[in-house]
C-alpha cells in the first residue's frame, strides 16, 4: 500500500471548535490516518499531519475545504504567520511505494477539484510548480491575503487553477509536492554565537551553501552553548551526513567541537540508512536488506 | 502484531521432494510467512527462514518435525556440515514488539512439545540455555549424531527435555533464542592476507576481541584484495560502528585503508539507526522519530 504524507496548514489556531471540526472531518475519511495536529494561537494557524493513499487524501483535503469555507473569513483573520488563504498550504510528500511524480499528479488533481468545486484559485509550488518564479512558497505568499487581489492582477501571477481573483473569504491556496523535511540541529561546545551564525551562513543555500539547507545560528542561553538550527529540505540530494561533516569541519576552524546533534520530530528511515551506509562505507547496500522491510514486503 | 523470526536448520539438502514437502508444511500454517529457504547439497542441509507470532511459529515447527520424522534417517545421512539431529537447530529471534524473554519462553514451550509428541531429546541453547556449558551451539553439537548416544550418557549431558537417549532416526534437536545475526565483511585495500588475519584475531571474541564478534581473514584473489569476514551476534552489545572503527584503526597500524564494507543478507533497522546516531552524535534519539515507525504505529 503506497503511503503519502499530507500536511495542510490552516489559518485558524485560536478557535478550538473550528480546529476540532476539521480534525473530525479528516478522521471521517476511510483510509486516512490523522497522525498529528497542533495549533499556535499567536500564529493563528494549525498544522495537520495525515497519511494515506492518493484517493483518500484527496477526499480528506476536500472535506477540509468544506469546513474552512463555513468557518474561516480571512478578512477578519489576524496572526503572526504569513498566509494567503484559509487552507493556506497543502504539500504532498512521497513516503513509501510512491514517487514524487505521483505526488505531483495528486497535487494537480486536488488543485483542479479545489478550484472547480469551491472557486478557490490555486498556485502549484515546489516539485509541482509549473513556473520557476513560483516554486518557493515564500515568493508565492509574499503580499499575503491583503495584497492578493492586486498581486493576482499583475504580470505572471495568474493562478495555475481557478478564478483570476481571490475567493472573497478564503483567499487562495498553495498546493504542491515536496520531499520530507528534516528539522536538524547541531549544538556546539561553545558560547560564541558568532561561530554558530558563521557556520549557518556557510552551509545554507541562500548565502552560498548546500542547495537544500536552510540554517540559522542561535544561542541556547540556559545551557551556555550555541546551535546551528537547520531544515534539510531534500535529504537525498543534500544528505544529513554531508551537512554534519561540513559543520564539524567549519567548527574546527574556530577551535570548536560538536557537542551533539538532534533530530526534531520525524526522520525518514532512508536518511538514517544512508548515513550508516556512508560512514561504514557499505558497498551495494539495498533497502531490501533491512530486515523489517523484508518482513513487510513478503506476504 | 509481534514479529518473531525462526530459522530452522534441517539435515536434508539433496532430496528436493523432502525439502519441498517441509516448505509446503510451513506455508500451510496460517500466520506464518516463509521468507526464504535454501539448500546446500555438499552440506546436505537446508535453512528455512520464517516469521510470525509465537503460536503460528510453534505450529509450523511441529509440522516440520512430522515431515522430518517421515523422511529423514540420520543413520544414513552424510554431509559436510556438523549435525546432531534431522531438525538440527531451531533459533527464535525477537524482531518487533517482542522481547528476548518472550522468545526464550517460546523456545521452551516448543522444546516441551517436540519432546513429548515426538520423543526427541532437546537441548536449549544461547539465551534459552539453562547451563553455561551448554550455551554455544558448537559445544552442544560436538561429537555429532554418531557420538550422541555416548555423549548423552556422560556427566552433564542429560537433555533439557525428553528421553535420555537419542531418537533412533532423527537424533536430538537444539532449540533456543538469540539476537539477529549480522553477516558483515570489511574489504581492505591491500593484498596482504596476513593483515586481514591479524585484524580478525584482534577483534574476535575467541582470541581476546569483542564479546559478540566472530571473525576470520580471507583473500579475495580475483579482486586482489583481502577481507575481514564477520558474524556480529549481538548488535546491541557489540555494535557495528564500534567494530568498523576498530578494524579501521587496526588497519592503519599496517598502513592499510578500508576499501568498503558489505552487509550480507539482512540487517535490523535498529543496527543502522544506532550507526547514524553514533556518527551524527544525535542526542535523545527515539525509534518513534523514524517516520515509517510513526506511520505504522498510528492506526
Amino acid at each position: 500500500m503506497p503511503i503519502i504524507e499530507c500536511i495542510p496548514n490552516v489559518s485558524e489556531g485560536r478557535r478550538a471548535e473550528v480546529v476540532d471540526a476539521i480534525a473530525t472531518a479528516i478522521r471521517g475519511v476511510p483510509g486516512v490516518r490523522l497522525l498529528d495536529h497542533s495549533s499556535d494561537a499567536s500564529h493563528n494557524r494549525s498544522v495537520f499531519t495525515m497519511a494515506g493513499d492518493a484517493a483518500p487524501l484527496k477526499a480528506a483535503v476536500l472535506a477540509m475545504y468544506e469546513r474552512a469555507l463555513a468557518a474561516i473569513d480571512l478578512r477578519t483573520h489576524k496572526g503572526e504567520h504569513p498566509r494567503l488563504g484559509a487552507i493556506d498550504v497543502v504539500p504532498f510528500v512521497p513516503i513509501e511505494g510512491v514517487t514524487m511524480e505521483d505526488c505531483v499528479a495528486l497535487a494537480k488533481d486536488v488543485a483542479q477539484d479545489v478550484s472547480s468545486r469551491f472557486g478557490v484559485p490555486v498556485y502549484l509550488y515546489e516539485e509541482a510548480s509549473t513556473n520557476p518564479a513560483r516554486k518557493n512558497l515564500e515568493d508565492i505568499r509574499r503580499g499575503e491575503f491583503e495584497g492578493l487581489a492586486a498581486k493576482m492582477r499583475s504580470e505572471g501571477w495568474a493562478p495555475d487553477f481557478g478564478p483570476a481573483s481571490p475567493h472573497e473569504t478564503v483567499g487562495a491556496s498553495v498546493i504542491g509536492a515536496r520531499m520530507p523535511l528534516i528539522a536538524y540541529n547541531i549544538n556546539l561546545a561553545t558560547n560564541r554565537v558568532d561561530v554558530a551564525k558563521k557556520i549557518a551562513a556557510a552551509i545554507r543555500h541562500s548565502s552560498g551553501g548546500y542547495r537544500f539547507v536552510k540554517a540559522a545560528g542561535f544561542e541556547l542561553k540556559d545551557r551556555g552553548i550555541v546551535q546551528v538550527s537547520m531544515n534539510l529540505t531534500n535529504y537525498e540530494k543534500t544528505p544529513v551526513f554531508r551537512v554534519f561533516e561540513t559543520v564539524k569541519r567549519e567548527a574546527e576552524r574556530y577551535g570548536v567541537q560538536i557537542l551533539e546533534s538532534e533530530i526534531v520530530g520525524l526522520v525518514p528511515s532512508a536518511a538514517l540508512n544512508a548515513t550508516a551506509e556512508y560512514y561504514l562505507q557499505i558497498a551495494g547496500f539495498k533497502a531490501e536488506q533491512v530486515l523489517e522491510n523484508k518482513l513487510r514486503a513478503t506476504d
